[in-house]
This record gives C-alpha cells, structure tokens and sequence, in this order.
C-alpha cells in the first residue's frame, strides 16, 4: 500500500527528510556526549551544536545566533513566549490574538483567560484576512503581547507580518509570531522583521518530530519557561535534544538551498490541482481563495459532501487529507477556523484541507484529482437519495 | 582514539542503546505520521504510541497506562508537576524538597520563590541521609508539594522513597520523585509506592535525548504546563515526539528484561573500582559511602588533587567523568552537593564523580584504576613541590 500511498497532509506533519536524517545518525552513538560536559565526548557535541544553533539563526536571517532558543516544539515555543511576555512585562495583563490562532495559542490564551489575563481576539473576513483597524484599537498601554500565526494551518492564508509589526512596534508592545506554516514555505528574514518572538516546529520543514525553536530578538527580556539547568543559556532548561536541533539545522541548510525551487513547484501543484478540480466539479470552492496564501495549502469546500466521509474514502484510496481540525473522537466539530471566517457549519463540513510537500508529484496530484473527482460525484450522489429518497427510483 | 576512551559518565548522559535505535528507525520516513491524524499514515503511528505507553507504564510497574504523560525530559517533566500543583492545590504555597536536588529542580524552586512560593529546604547528614525528622516538621496544612529526588546524581546516595512516601501521604501532602537516576537502575514499582507524580528521562537509561516522561497517579488533578492540541489526554500540547517515544519505550522494554542482571554486574565493576582505588591509593574517600547507594555511582574525594586537572589528564587519557557540577564557564565551583553534605571546600574541589553503565568492562575499570593510580600520584607530587618549592631539590 505504501508506495501507492499519497500523503497531502504536510501541514500536520511532513516526513523525516534523508538529508536530516542522515545528519543525526552521528548523534545516536558515536556523539551521544551531553554537550553540558568537559570531556572530550561532550565538547564534541557542543562544538556541533554550536553549528546547529549558526546554521538556524542564518536560515532565519537572525541577527545573532544568540537569538535562537532551542524547544521542543511550536507548542513549547508558544508556550515559553507568553508566560515570558506576562513576567517581564509585569502589570500589563492584556495579550492580542487572532480567533484563527492554532490550538496551542487559542488553548494557551484560554488558559491565561483562567489566570486573570485579558484576551483581545481578532477577526477575520471572509476571506481570512485579519481586520486591522480592530487590531489597532485593540492596542492600549494594557497589551503585553500581539501574538499571530504568520499563515492560517487550515487555509494557509498570510497575514500581513511587516505591516503590523509596525503598528504593534510603534505602540512599544511586543510582537510574537506563530511562524510553524510559513517557516520553510515563505521567506523570513528576522533582521528584517519588526518581530520579538518567533515560534517553529522542526517536523513541518523535514526535520524531526519534538524539537523546536524560539527566537527572541536580541534585548528583549526573557524569563525561563522551564526551570533547570543552564543550556541555551539559561533560558530554556533540559539536556539538549541533540540529535533532534542537529535534525533541524539540517532541514533549514536544505531548505536554505531548495526553497524558493520547492516552493513554486509545491506552489504549481497545488494551482494545478486547484484548477483540475474547479473546471472539472462543480460546486467547488476555495476557502481564503482571494487572500494571500501558503502555496501549498489547500482548503476546499465540495457543496453537499460530508467532508468526513470524503476523507474515510480518499484514506480507502491511500490519498491522506484532512478535514480543518483533525480529531481522534467521534464527532467532528465544524472547523472554527472556517467558522471565524463566517462560514456556514454546512460549508466547514464539507471542506478538506489538502496540504502538498516537495515530494509529491503531477501524477499523484492527477491522481488525487481523478480520486475526488469519482468519490465527490458517489457522495453527492447519495446525499441526494437520502435528501429526495423517492425521487430516484430505480 | 574512539575505540579506546572510557565512558565513565553515565550520570551525565548514555549512548543509545541499539535496540532503541533499531525501534525508532520505522519512525522516521515509513511511521512519519501525525498520531492526531485520522487517516491510515496517521492512525498507523497512533497504534504504536499506544502500545510504547503500555510499555512504559509496565516497565514503571504503573496502575494505568493513562497515567503516563510524554514530555521532552526529565526538566520538563519536573516543572510540570509543580506547576499543576501549585494550581490545583490553591492557596497552599509551601514546597518541601531537599538542599541536594538536582538543578532542574533546585533552580525551579528559586524561580518560584520569586513567585511567592515558600520553600522548605530539608538538609542531608554528612553521608547524604535526609533528615527525616526535619522533613516531618516541615509538613503543615499549608504544605502543597514534597519534591525528592529517588537518588542523588552525584553520589548516587537513595532516599529513602517508600518511607518518605508514607510519611507525607499521611499529612495529605501531594509526593513528587525526580526518578531521573533510579529508573533502570532500582526497580520502580508505582502501584506498590505512596508517589503521585515522577519525573523520568529516556536518555539517562539508553533511549535518546528529548524525550521523558511524567507519571501522574490516577485521580490526581493535574493542569497542563504546555497548553494547547489535545495530544496526552490534554494534559501535555504538541505533536508527539514519536520517534523518541518509542525509544523510550524500547529502552524501558529491555530493561525490563535485563536491569537485574544489568545493575548487578555494573554493581561489581563499581565495586571493583573502588576497592582498588582505596588498596591501591592512599587518602581516597568515598563521598556518600554509607548511605545506601545507586550500584553505578562512585564520587571519591582524592586528598590533594584538584579535581578539574585530574579530569582534563583523564580526558586526554580517552577516560570521561565529572566534578559534580559539570559547568561550561571559567572558573568551577565546589559541588553544592557536597557542601551541602558537610564537606569542606577543599574536599569538594578534590572530588570526582564516577558513574558506570552496562557496557563498561573490567578491562576498563581496570584501565581506569591504573591511570587513576599514575595521574592521581602525579598531581599530589606537584602539589607538594608546590606546597614546599624548596625541600624537593634536585
């Protein structure tokens, strides 16, 4: 099954690049050395990890390799950012975010809420765009933290980072990016960019599952989320995940390189597919088609299909998708990503993100058009007989 | 040079274990999968998470695989467990934990301290036994935490879990172990000890770097540290660091089997080492020795020998160990375990600590005892030309 298999999913998690995975193979025995000791098989470790941390700091265009604070995630990433933001910046108990946030900043800004902290939530419009004039009310000498994902999971609709890194800049509040969809899809160039943290997961980009990084601009203050010990320079506790920051700063050297290259051919599969679907089925359509996407992302919605039951019968045919957010229980809940964006819990049924990754090819992109171009036409088939049972006798 | 150095720093970190790595390979391209993704790449590696967390739970003689939550490692683990506590035991702001504690810990409770949390620092005798009687009269109705480590990292002494246990279960106290040095090398057995929280890293017991895990008994409450995906039951966010998941729990699967025999031939080595050194070797002490000890950890005190040259002439003889504190920067400073134990400066500054794993050999320990014998005897005759410059002429 495996070679016939089609993984579109590459928002959820992409496979282990070889060139990552050849770079850790070191790491597992032959420099197993915790890079906090003296001796000889630790200064190894250290020597190589200091080439990690130079090689993360340059694929972001940090300004200092000072500034890259290995995690062991997004999640943590995001995490050590607000508690940080909410220490140093004391008093200030207002934090700015979007109602389209990933989970671990919707979850962690409702967990603040529990806490006493305010939470200023942002809409967007029906194309995904956030609304910037209700950002720029929503800054007083209250707001600690404005903290956005840089690109939407679900649709991969961009917000615009420069343009409300000023605004946020301007008003002295600090700026913090969810950047796990864009990092590795789109340019980032820190030095560049009016931000003060910026959250990544390696296993979006090729590198490894359980290892991330946060960069924190240089001068702004950071207090330790996880207590301990005196790695990453006492701000971020814990032996090195050496073999999983040697697994990152290889898929950032990679994609360093590759890119702008993978990036519009991902880009041109996904229009293809896009445009094979649209002319060939009716009914569908792009969600956040007319902002600026990600290009490799995406998220449609095929009218009168259950959007579950298309993704139990494309993973019948070995085509992985998903549908807006994956979940392990019984039922799904409408996406309220889609949902923020003022679309019917109807049409969030029936949308499935597809998310392309530099290995897939036109003939697995025919061929996932050709899939959903029968299993869309069966569905809708059904959804009939059972909408007008005897209207279709046969 | 690799194939003659002498890994004698277990404490610090271990290598892989083979059978670890061999577990872990599917992970990285064929089982890449999201576990929280519905469809079969997805599902496929979720089914593996489950049974690595039986496995665990197992190993670790747990009620319940549910009470097992994966975090990056034993720090993370640590500075969850106070955290939770802290907010479901609201109101109590007092934790009870040792002046011996391993940094993860020890700095946690500073950081807290400037929180507002009131910490107990319960001293050791000159051996390393707690004192027990301190410990009692430390426990009051305003008393959320008692935090202990199962073993000292740089002597190896043990506390005394089970009886301590007892002892704070019975004032209503929530019990925390950072079991970082026991497991693998003292049985565990959760469902027999009075413990309701323990901190555990898969790279102390041959699994990889970035990965450990915290047990929380059962109907104990517990609020997460890392907030957001739905990922261990809600209790810890992020996509699952799957490769080392399951490399803990293969290391945790082959010391099941193999610990007893394992931790008794290390015993022996250990043994052998000291008994040579102290035969062989005038004015050596062991720091800790009647205490009950770890079978792999042996700290001697060398009279006259200043411990970081003697472990920059081991490591430049292939032969890895540390001071007690293993620390980066320039200039070391005395163990603060040992001082915390009675020791003088002095005794602290000529102390080297020794831990042993399963794949030393006698041959080693053998090496290491004759070099030990030259650098140590070379260092005191050093130090007495420098003590008295004028009555060694020659």
């Amino acid at each position: 099954m495996k070679s016939r298999s089609i993984y579109l999913d590459h928002n959820a998690t992409t496979p282990l690049h070889p060139e990552a995975r050849k770079a850790m193979e070191p790491f597992w025995e032959a420099l197993f050395g915790n890079p906090s000791s003296l001796h000889a098989p630790g200064r190894a470790v250290a020597r190589e990890l200091k080439h990690a941390r130079r090689d993360v700091a340059g694929f972001l265009g940090a300004t200092d390799e000072s500034e890259i604070v290995f995690t062991s995630g997004g999640t943590e990433s995001n995490n050590a950012a607000f508690r940080s933001v909410l220490w140093t910046a004391k008093g200030k108990r207002k934090i700015v975010t979007s109602t389209v946030e990933h989970s671990s900043i919707l979850k962690l800004a409702k967990a603040l809420q529990e806490e006493g902290v305010h939470i200023d939530w942002i809409p967007v419009s029906g194309d995904g765009a956030l609304d910037l004039e209700k950002l720029r009310t929503a800054l007083t000498s209250e707001t600690a933290l404005v903290s956005l994902m840089g690109a939407n999971n679900e649709t991969g609709v961009l917000f615009p980072i420069e343009e409300i890194g000023k605004l946020v800049c301007e008003r002295s509040v600090l700026f913090h990016i969810d950047a796990v969809q864009i990092v590795g899809k789109v340019p980032v160039r820190l030095r560049d960019l009016p931000v003060d943290f910026l959250s990544l997961s390696a296993h979006k980009i090729g590198g490894p599952k359980g290892i991330g990084a946060l960069y924190i601009r240089k001068g702004v203050p950071f207090r330790p989320f996880c207590w301990g010990g005196g790695q990453e320079r006492g701000r971020r506790a814990g032996t090195e995940n050496v073999p999983g920051i040697i697994g990152l700063a290889a898929a950032c050297r990679r994609l360093q390189k590759a890119m702008a290259d993978e990036s519009r051919k991902v880009g041109e599969l996904r229009n293809h597919f896009e445009k094979e679907l649209l002319r060939t089925l009716p009914q569908v359509e792009i969600n956040g088609h007319s902002g600026n996407r990600l290009p490799n992302t995406s998220n449609l919605a095929f009218k009168g299909v259950d959007s579950e039951a298309l993704l139990i019968l494309l993973d019948e045919a070995g085509i992985s998708a998903s549908s807006g957010s994956a979940c392990l229980s019984g039922a799904p809940e409408p996406s309220r990503v889609l949902k923020a964006m003022g679309f019917s819990n109807e049409r969030s049924k029936s949308s499935v993100r597809f998310s392309f990754g530099p290995e897939n090819t036109y003939l697995e992109v025919e061929e996932a058009v050709k899939r959903l171009q029968q299993l869309v036409t069966r569905l809708r088939e059904i959804d009939l007989k059972e909408q007008h049972p005897h209207s279709v006798v046969q």
